[in-house]
């Protein structure tokens, strides 16, 4: 078992206050949560013990809209336009890619949502099965969103996946889905949803990430990508829904209605000048509600605690309130929303049974002092310099720096720069 | 002297190249920077070597406004409206603060900046002997804006605090300055356009950071705050405008005109709902740039790299572009604009004779992986978690997560905790 010990822990299990217990973990799970009789001490064998001296424990962040393995475009397709972005730059080189080569771009990000606090991505890419090896190999947990686009038929590679991925490997989902409307056929989103209907599961897409996007989609079929999909059944058992910066009143009743997550992507949104999505708005409307980082090349970064600090100042701004989008709320998004977003419902919390995805955040730095109120630190002054520990089912995966993911860091970035430097050249 | 061999530099001497040289640092200040012939290393003896192994050398970012020892606030006075924020809690507290409550409180501020590479303040609060005291203990750099307001006498106060801290230590200054428009009288602010014309000196204060508080010095003198500064001679030989959220292009033609530095503080200003000052087009007029943090009690962290992405997501948002506001020129405002702003001409950039204010990158994070641009990566991707070492004034003050700054941090941490414990209670 392992043990933690003399730290405050922040469980989330139903709100956010910080106590002093002890966690202990068993294999993947959390065995025990409180505080121990010293017969329930005397009865432990503990093979390592963590003193957290005052530091904090919480469950992991969770990352709930990504594009792992394009960290091979961070830094090299900014402060462009969009469509020279995107065909000049994105497009050719992913044209290009190799298993191989996501298989290392993979491995990078997973180190970087380490360094954040983050234990579980819900991604969207290609070359699944590389994808899938760089999350094993690492240790790291990962829900996949089918990337799927074009013709009817490609409904079938869907299924076969959504089959072959879910139950291969406790680190590893898979749920039905789709790129998005402007990529999609017709038939391939009815096809879809027959899909969800089958296995009674949920959908997930990008949606209304641009006025542009809703625009030519209600010119295309009389409808907002939301009220298209709903109309497709698409919603019928939930779903998650990536981005939703334009919506409609309308689609926000039936984003409620269907229980669909809405992922946002604050950093990623402002960056390309999608806009300001209306969470605030959503959250009082009873929509569930996910944080995401989107992809590296338009983000940049992988860095769960600066989308929960531009999350909580944009939703200021746009309510023109300062009271709006309290820390605790964000906090609850971002390690409990979208980890059931994932429908990863044993990683939500910290409480006995649960999944152990746990991070340990160090006080015992300038921008965490003094101590007045941890979410607030954590949300207006936190920053990954605080996270000294990542745990990924039971498995402590980045410790003070260092990783622990069966291979060594400065290999992983040797390696992506030379896929990088090909890739360009190929 | 000091080594830094086998990195790449970032000296920002003109432009944002990186290029691959060693720079050398004796006593406070850089006496070599380019490629040592052998005759020169033969020469040269060292004290220090840092081999750099590939991460980057580059100016330390400055803080070009900010209030120190308010850290004692952080996340104690946040999710209120303004007035309750203000009238409840921060005023209360404040006007029982002794010296020695600022002296922990700012110590603690500088060891925020040292982790987030920052080598100088320009702060603005009270108890100036013991702020002073802390940054001298320290070996942190400060420039001080005096933060005077009320009636014209209080000039003398300003007169005498301008002779007494100018000069005393290589680490201090001080600028002519008051709080703002709306604390001052008039007579005040006259009395300062004379003590300007007096020592042919830049005033610096808060300017134009809410609407209501331009839409109030309009109805009171006819003018905004900027047209009234100006018209009372305080702009005469430059001086620093914080905030500047609510300008006219009138306003706009004086700040160019008279080369007064406009300091924006996007995360306040955020956070504050503020509004987002028209940084993008004021570069576009020629206006002086400075970046600083402002305040931990409304921002709440004291990290420039914070600043500087929330500036430029802010300004591609607010201009509709997602090509506003290059990495190259955001950087340019940390280092150089943000210290010559303060008057620190000799710490703006990485060349011969220039003070030894540096900071260390570490390119071996993840978020710096792979490298196609490092101003990109340090803007859209970067993070304090970047920052390896801190230099002010050629002594090392913060390396690998360690400070040396004469005291123990945690003992910083353990006082202040103390201190704001007592304070309240006062």
């Amino acid at each position: 078992m392992i043990r933690f010990k003399n730290g405050n822990v922040l469980t989330m299990d139903g709100g956010c206050a910080v106590e002093s217990k002890e966690v202990w973990v068993e294999g993947d799970r959390i065995c025990f949560v409180g505080k121990p009789t010293d017969e329930q001490l005397k009865a432990a064998v503990f093979e390592r013990e963590f003193d957290l001296d005052g530091d904090l424990l919480m469950p992991a962040l969770k990352n709930a809209h990504t594009h792992s393995a394009m960290t091979f475009l961070r830094s090299y397709a900014d402060d462009l336009p969009l469509q020279q972005w995107l065909f000049d730059r994105v497009f050719p080189l992913e044209a290009k890619l190799t298993g191989e080569d996501v298989y290392w771009f993979a491995r990078l990000a997973i180190l970087e949502y380490l360094t954040s606090g983050v234990s579980a991505s819900f991604d969207m890419y290609f070359k699944l099965d590389d994808y899938v090896k760089a999350n094993i190999d690492s240790g790291f947990r990962t829900v996949m969103c089918h990337a799927v686009s074009g013709p009817g038929e490609r409904v079938k590679e869907v299924e076969e996946c959504y089959l072959k991925f879910n139950g291969m490997h406790p680190l590893i989902g898979l749920q039905l889905g789709f790129h998005a409307e402007y990529t999609a056929s017709y038939e391939l989103m009815e096809n879809l949803g027959g899909l969800a209907e089958k296995y009674k599961a949920p959908v997930s897409m990008h949606s209304s990430e641009t006025d542009s996007e809703v625009a030519d989609c209600i010119k295309r079929w009389g409808k907002t990508p939301t009220q298209l999909f709903d109309s497709l059944g698409l919603y019928n058992y939930g779903g998650s829904a990536y981005h939703c910066v334009h919506v409609t009143e309308e689609d926000e009743r039936i984003l409620a209605e269907r229980g669909v997550w809405v992922v946002t992507n604050p950093c990623s949104n402002a960056k390309l000048i999608s806009g300001t999505a209306p969470i605030a708005e959503m959250d009082r409307r009873g929509i569930r509600l996910a944080i995401g980082t989107d992809g590296p090349a338009s983000n940049n970064a992988l860095d769960m605690f600066r989308e929960m600090y531009l999350l909580s100042v944009l939703q200021k701004l746009k309510e023109a309130d300062a009271t709006a989008m309290q820390p605790e709320r964000i906090l609850e998004m971002a390690c409990r929303g979208s980890a059931l977003a994932m429908g990863l419902d044993d990683c939500d919390c910290i409480a006995q049974g649960k999944q152990a995805d746990l991070i340990v955040i160090d006080m015992k730095r300038p921008n965490m002092q003094p101590v007045h109120n941890i979410p607030k630190n954590l949300i207006y002054s936190g920053s990954k310099e605080n996270v000294r520990m990542t745990m990924v089912a039971g498995k402590v995966r980045y410790l003070d720096g260092e990783f622990f993911v069966g291979e060594d860091a400065e290999r992983i970035y040797a390696k992506c720069n030379e896929h990088t430097q090909e890739l360009i050249k190929r």
